[in-house]
């Protein structure tokens, strides 16, 4: 995109764990970046990284509800829209499944109006939760998905495959130029400790001292993305010329299970980690991996950064962020309980 | 139900094809009816039928918008609401599609928040298009269904299926008693001859004198249910002791092919009808047919109408309608074109 001085990216759920990440790359490529978000499930602090760069600006607002006079006011001069705005954990986004919904369909389609009164072009994550739990491995873009939209997960999945929806029919009728990543497990610094995704969890969990909790026997798989190449794909994907509206899988085609996840993280911490095991929560996938083909040949794109630098890093941050919030809690321990097995 | 005097029934989508016979059968039944309906792609005629009943109010309102004040000031009399809001046909639900996603899950979620404030019993129509163009058949309930979430159908089945799941949070919040309906084809008197559905289609091609129009070859299959079974069934599952909260599959198990469809109006006619072939539209499913073993183990429900009898019925309808629009137009007369094909 070319910068032009008065224009603005609009970044919708900013303050949030991808958001944020988006909008600092955002900053450090020139261009100017609003970040709306309702702070719902996003770490204040967060936000501190980013106002120290003089481009950016945050407005508090849930896209569910009129969109801010702030945003509004900016509506000729913002070019890009990103919207990212939904608790994406399920502890999180079942907590108000009519919120999530609402954020989905609503929120989305406010932002879609806004994409046509600005021109500006528009991008949409959606996520491999469309897929549901899937019955082909890997998935490819065109597989409809194996979701049940009457289950406990039914507002985030089915509010995503609803907000990809709305995108493509503006997109039919002529009225914004859309963009649909649907994004697959994504891990990183700024994560949020109690947002119940694994990789955050076993982390809190190691830093606590605590055993990791494994839900099911840990076959279960997951390809696991580092942040920043989640961030490159969807800024490539906005900038791209594309020949036709399509979504775009963006995640790691590396698969490993639950237990080789907890077998990596031990190697980090150069521990033996303790673990337990629980029932797995309703309609959650036992199998999860993006075929990535249309990304690479469309955006030039496949995730660089190892799992284990990934891992690293992102340990790192929330140990120095555990030691900040605990004034220099002892090291990690092992809990030692016969009825509690090991990887 | 026990019908007192001062409490309503509320039927949004009221004026339209299955939602006037749904009051009407109502009213019959000595319930009083408070229709609310936009006037999109209703009948403004079937009023006519309802408004000689002293129990009817009719009230014009849009489910995405707010809902009107004549019908928020009757919350506390409101005892059942019945959502048949949408439009159902591809060429009338596409022409808008934002509109029809919005009045699937705004005015979806509008309805239930009013069920949750009156305490009143909220049922859903939702529609075999959430199964999509199966994969296996006959469809039950528990099957997830084969649905393009960016195709141009999804804002109708997209739409029905987030809609669903709204109403499944409702239930699992304790925020509302909710039914769920999946209805399958149904046809009858007081269609719209333009809606777009195969049956009406057909009648008023035979009623112009038209050749068929058949999509493809014609072996795509249907199951095509009276529209005063459709009405029983949703009525039974309103009033049922249901326990627990599912979707119910309501159709008729019959299953034909759109040739033996043509077939069977020829029959009705008495004369060979000439047809001509038009490519598939997009995503047009190929087969469709109900298992309704749950509408029967829990509603004690059948279709009871023969589609011979049902054919019957209709097409009279729709020749007294054609009649008095016409001013006693001569008879169905058949084209004889060489390039068309014959059934």
């Amino acid at each position: 995109m070319t910068t032009e001085p008065d224009s603005w990216t609009l970044v919708a759920g900013g303050a949030g764990f991808i958001g944020s990440h988006l909008c600092r790359t955002l900053l450090e490529r020139g261009e100017r970046v609003l970040c709306l978000d309702n702070l719902q499930t996003s770490r204040v602090s967060n936000l501190d990284i980013l106002e120290r760069y003089p481009a950016f600006r945050f407005v508090k607002g849930d896209i569910s509800h009129p969109l801010p006079v702030e945003v509004m006011r900016q509506t000729r001069s913002i070019r890009r829209i990103y919207n990212l705005a939904c608790a994406a954990s399920p502890n999180l986004y079942q907590a108000d499944p009519e919120h999530t919904m609402l954020t989905n369909v609503v929120g989305t389609d406010r932002l879609l109006r806004l994409a046509e009164q600005s021109g500006a072009r528009f991008l949409l994550t959606s996520t491999s939760e469309v897929y549901g739990d899937p019955d082909i491995h890997p998935q490819p873009e065109h597989y409809r998905g194996n979701v049940s939209c009457t289950g406990p997960r039914a507002c985030y999945d089915e509010g995503k495959r609803a907000a990809e929806t709305l995108a493509f029919d503006f997109a039919r009728m002529g009225r914004a130029d859309v963009r649909v990543a649907r994004i697959f497990n994504t891990y990183g610094p700024q994560m949020r400790i109690d947002d119940g995704r694994v990789v955050s969890n076993f982390i809190g969990q190691i830093l606590e001292g605590e055993p990791l909790t494994i839900y099911g026997d840990g076959s279960q798989t997951r390809s696991f993305c580092y942040v920043e190449d989640t961030v490159d794909a969807l800024i490539r994907l906005m900038e791209a010329d594309l020949p036709e509206v399509t979504p775009i899988n963006i995640g790691n085609q590396h698969e490993l299970t639950i237990a080789e996840l907890v077998e990596a993280l031990g190697d980090i911490v150069g521990e033996e980690v303790e673990v337990v095991h629980r029932a797995l929560p309703t309609d959650d996938p036992t199998r999860r991996r993006p075929d990535i083909s249309r990304a690479r040949a469309m955006l030039a794109w496949e995730p660089t950064t190892p799992l284990v630098a990934g891992l690293r890093k992102t340990f790192a941050w929330f140990a120095s962020e555990h030691g900040a919030r605990s004034h220099a809690r002892p090291a990690p321990r092992v809990h030692a309980e016969p009825a509690r097995s090991r990887i």
